[in-house]
Parts: C-alpha cells; structure tokens; sequence
C-alpha cells in the first residue's frame, strides 16, 4: 500500500454530519474521532506513558505556555523534541500558548505585534508574538502545532470584533513563519458566541489552506446551546476534507454533541483533574468516590468497564487510597477516566460506521447525568 | 514435581553464610535473598502492581497498625484480604504493628497484656495485645505474619531487658493466638545493641518452632558495625533451616551486609521515599536528580539499568518532572529505585550460586559510595 500523502485527511465513513476520517502524521495514522489527554507540563499527571498506550490514547496534547517557561524549548529541542523527551511515540500536538497566556498570566500589553505578559511561576516577564509561538513549537516539535490567538471573554462583543481581525492577522503571521514540513499548523477560528463572527472566522481561517482548522474559545463559560450555535455556524462553513477541532472540550457529553456536528479531534484535561478529585467518570456520569457509601463496596468502578482500574479494584480499595492521600488514588482513576472515554470514542466511531450515529448519540445522552463542571 | 510443604525454607546454594533459598506460600514460591517493597497503607506510593510485577518484586508488605486504623480490619477482610484489596497476586507480608506503635503514636500506658495508644491520625485510643495484632493480620491475610513485640531504644540496657522478657512472653501468647495454616508465623528477635540481650533472644525465639525469624529494632540509629554486630550474634543461634528477616533495613550496603551474615529477607520504605525527595539509587550510591547538573542530560539514570525509567526517560526529563511538581517524577523514580534493588539482589544470589559472593560483596561496598539515610 503506498502511504497517503503527510496530513491528508480521509474521511472513512460518514452519519449525517458525523465523520471518522484518518490523518496522517509522521508519527502515525490518528483515527478519528479522537481524544487527546493533556500533558500540560510534558507529562499526563499521574500516568506513564506505557499506561497511556495501554488505555488506548493515541493523541496527546502538551502546553506551549508551560514547556516554554519550563523546562524550555531549548531543553525540550536539545533532549531530541517532545516525543523523545517524554517518550510518546504516537502523534502529538502543541497549543500555541495563546489560551494559557490569556488566562494563566498578568497580561502587561497587547500590541499588534503580540502580547508581553508576566509568567505565572516567577513573575518574569516574557512575551510572545506568532513568530515566536511557530519558533517554540517547531523546537517542540509536536505534529500538530497551533496558531497564536488573541482569546476575547466570549460574551464581549466589541472586543471580540477587534480579536478577530487581530487573530487572523496572526494566522497569517504565524504561517508565514512556519518552515517545518514534518508539522501541520492549524488555524484557530474565534468569535466568542457571536455566530456572524465565528462564520467570518471561519470562512477568512479556511481561505488559508491550513491543512486543518480548530474552534477556539469554547467551553469557557457559555452555554452548552450557544457552544453547539457556534459549532454549526462554523462546521457550515469549514471544509469537509480537513479535520476539524474542538479545544479544550473533553466532558462526555460534550464530545458526542461534538461528533454530532462534524467534530473530529477534542482535548480536555477533565479526566485527569477530575480523577484528582476523586470523581470517576462513567457512561452514565459521574461517581464521587469519597462517598461513605462506596466505604465497603466490593464493585469497580464500572462492571463493564475493561480498563486496568476496573478489571483489578474495587470501589472500597480506591475509596482508601484517596482517604489515606495515597498517589496511586490519582492514577488508578486517571487510567479510568481516560479509558472511559477512549471506550466512548470507539463507539462512536462503531456507530458513525453503522450509519447509527444520530440514534447513540441521543440515546448516550439520554442515560448520561450531565454534571456541573 | 510434588510441591513441598507449605512453609518449608529449602536452601539451594551457600557461600559461607549467605545463602539462597525458597520458601513456598500459599501464593508461590518465595526465592531468597528477597526485597520487599513497602505498601504502607496497602499500596506502595506512587506504583501500580502491574508496574511491581514488572520490575520483578515478589515479596510485598504491608502495616497492620496502618490497615487497622484505615480502612479497619474487617472492611479488607470483608473485601476479600490484603491480597484481593490491593491485587497482589504473590506472597505478602504484615508486620504486627508493634514497631508503629512505639514509633509513631503517643503511649498511653504499656502493660503486661499490652499497649494503649493514641492514633497518629485522629488521636483515638485503641489498644493492641499479642492477640489482638494476630486477630488483625489473620483478617488482613498476608502469607507472613509476625509477632506482637515491645521496642525499646537501642542503647538504653535495662529498658531492653525488660523489653526482651515481654517480647518473649508476647510472643508465646501470639503463637498461642494464631489459627489460620495458611500463615507463616515468624518471632522477633529484640535486645537493641547488646550481643548478649540479642543471644538470649534468639535462644528463646527459636525454641519457640516458628516457621520463620526476624531481627526487629535495627537501623534504628545505631552504628553500622553495632548492627553487624548483632546480625552476628543473633544468626549464630538461629538454625540454619528457617528463613531470617531482617526487618525495616533495604539501603544497597545495608542489604549486602545482612546477605553476608545470611540475612534471607529485607524491607524497606527508603526505595520509594528516596524517590518521593529526588534521589535514585544506583550500584554506585544515589543521584540527588535536583541538581542543575541534570537539566541538559539525555543520560537516563544508570546507562546500564535495565528498567522502564531508565530504558526511557533521561535526567533532563525526570528533573523537570521534580521541577515541575508532576506526580509521575514519584513513579517514575520509584520504578527504578525498586527495580535497582531488585537487580542488587539477583546479583547476590548469583554471585552465591557462583559461590564468590564474598568477593563479589567486597567488590560491591569498595565501589558504592555510601549515604546518610
């Protein structure tokens, strides 16, 4: 079999507006949909790497923000790139910094030539500009690599209305900058949740010819029915033959209503800051694991679950670990939770497959108890 | 082959009085010289079974004054014992709680009938006797237990006579208490640093027919030639066909030692909380992973251990790991310390079979360079 062409998309099977496609890395075919976890400091807390190949993921995310303050780009480029540095073998993606310096730091000045902002570790001050956001992420050297994005809070308008314009300027910007061909750069469509904008968004972003597009600036405090009105508004207009991502979306109920509208690639670190909070989750929803009534509770989490948690411990045995503060609590969860949603991803595809998948998704979000995130 | 009587310690190889053997349990056969790591609360901190059982430890234990206080007895008990509770498929180990409760706790009152104490986590009373801890472990499950003892400071003469009178008697009345056949009883040998106390000690323990001995209440803060000092005197008068445990001692010189003076067992918390403070163990002495000198070395820990940590993972990463406050710098040191001491101990029996381990134990301590613990 000749192998397809570096980031060409395929789309294998279809449901409505539902897809399962495959893209193509230099670290690998990613079958889509797919869940990324995060590694946010270049490693997904509290699991190996071998425990995450184990689980299923085939896709993990890891923060520019975070490696460039520490350990470094420098460090990370000379240690032979992000994959050898934290032994993930399979595809990887970078952010561009942009989110995390928008909501972690003490922002001095946005210009438009970038942003000069203060690290949320020392106080140092630092700044970032689409070129040195592609210049970090290409010494990264993760497979999918991100614009850098102005993020507006989502209900502003005026504002939003200028970050747009800003944000394409910097798309522009950073593909200028990017010279590595082993890297796909995909652009960010903006707009908060103003569906004109994040229509404009899209049809400026996807004049591009990125080789894959991402929606920004969801899941920050709007609600799920304006969520799924910017989804539509942009999925109308995106390509149909470039993968399309969701970021920083990753509640089980979110990625079927996702999938449900064309969605292909989502990241969260819900599982793992959820599984340090002694939250299982399930495909029903949530268990809280502190719960007394667990105390005693021969059960698994999950009878028909067939991750490592559930096939060797029981309610009562990981209801110890976190009253005893012992570190396995986090990972013997985490495992979980990001099994649990390597298992939802696969039926999705299963029912995208079968041509069935308007049918599971409502009947999944029937039986699911959304929780409060 | 007709599997020998549960609880036989064959002897398969000697060099002088260092010896391999194999004591068969109800969960397999027990090769020796072994390393038990320590699952102090039912889990070693920051390790999965799974993750155990890969780097070859065979022998786990587990605190009964910890498990008796959190979760209780009777909830491991009811969720199937130890072994079930925390998925340890193979032989495991509880002490009787007596060191934690002269360690750890605010004394209330000892007793001829026993000791009542103040929990180091709620400051509840309870109150352990002789039959009281046996009740205990015999719920808790472990295929070793041991005997209820008073552990009195190393120095102090006149407190360790007395010690020693009730230790003994405590231990007659355990052996008294004890019903289950499918555990191994095993006496501790007190008498701090007083070869004579120690003589006497391992005079009367091993009238007493245990399948098994241990030598409690050292690396307690006494000197190294103190400790060697009583190994000696106490396997002087042990009999040669009972395995010998050497309770609470696992540094790499420490190990050697007692192999030397036919020492069959150890455990120790230091692998995994040497882990937990940045240092990893090698042949050679520790690496603090802390130093700057790491941050730009692609060098794992040891070029020539074959662990998953070292197999993968370089300084650079591990010490940004520490850095950056990522709970898997814990697990993934942990896996190499443990593995490390595995290997120590595989080539000691090696080097018995070989019968050169005296050379090799020479060879061994000339080149480790020794650390405060």
């Amino acid at each position: 079999m000749i192998p397809s062409p570096l980031f060409r998309f395929e789309i294998t099977a279809r449901s409505v507006r539902a897809r399962c496609g495959i893209f193509n890395t230099p670290h690998g075919e990613l079958v889509t949909p797919v869940f990324a976890p995060v590694g946010t400091q270049a490693a997904v807390k509290a699991v190996t790497p071998a425990q995450l190949e184990e689980l299923g993921a085939t896709l993990v995310l890891s923060n520019t923000y975070h490696l460039y303050l520490r350990p470094g780009a420098d460090t990370v480029e000379e240690m032979g790139g992000l994959h050898r540095f934290m032994n993930w073998k399979h595809p990887m993606l970078t952010d561009s910094g942009g989110f995390q310096v928008f909501s972690l730091t003490k922002i001095r000045k946005i210009d438009e030539e970038g942003v000069t902002f203060k690290s949320h570790i020392d106080g140092s001050m630092h700044r970032f500009t689409p070129e040195k956001s592609i210049e970090v992420q290409q010494k990264l050297g993760a497979d999918i690599i991100m614009t850098f994005d102005e993020c507006a809070p989502p209900y502003d308008s005026n504002y939003n209305q200028q970050a747009l314009e800003r944000t394409h300027r910097w798309a522009e910007r950073c593909l200028e900058a990017k010279t590595r061909p082993d890297q796909a750069l995909f652009g960010i469509i903006q707009g908060g949740v103003f569906p004109e904008l994040r229509q404009k968004s899209a049809r400026f972003i996807s004049s591009l010819d990125f080789p894959g597009h991402a929606i920004g600036g969801l899941s920050v405090g709007e609600t799920k029915s304006e969520m799924h009105t910017a989804i539509e508004a942009v999925n109308e207009i995106l390509p149909e033959d470039k993968p399309r991502y969701l970021m920083g979306v990753g509640s089980p109920e979110d990625i079927i209503n996702g999938i449900l509208r064309g969605i292909d690639i989502f990241d969260c670190v819900l599982p793992t800051r959820l599984a340090r909070h002694q939250a299982a989750m399930t495909m029903t929803g949530r268990v809280n694991l502190m719960n007394q009534v667990h105390a005693r509770s021969a059960k698994p989490i999950d009878e028909n679950c067939l991750c490592y948690t559930c096939q060797n411990f029981s309610r009562a045995y990981l209801r110890h670990l976190i009253v005893a503060k012992e570190i396995l609590a986090s990972t013997l969860i985490s495992i979980h939770n990001l099994f649990m949603l390597q298992h939802l991803i696969q039926q999705a595809r299963s029912a995208i497959q079968a041509d069935n998948f308007e049918e599971y998704s409502s009947q999944f979000l029937k039986n699911y108890q959304s929780s409060k995130q």
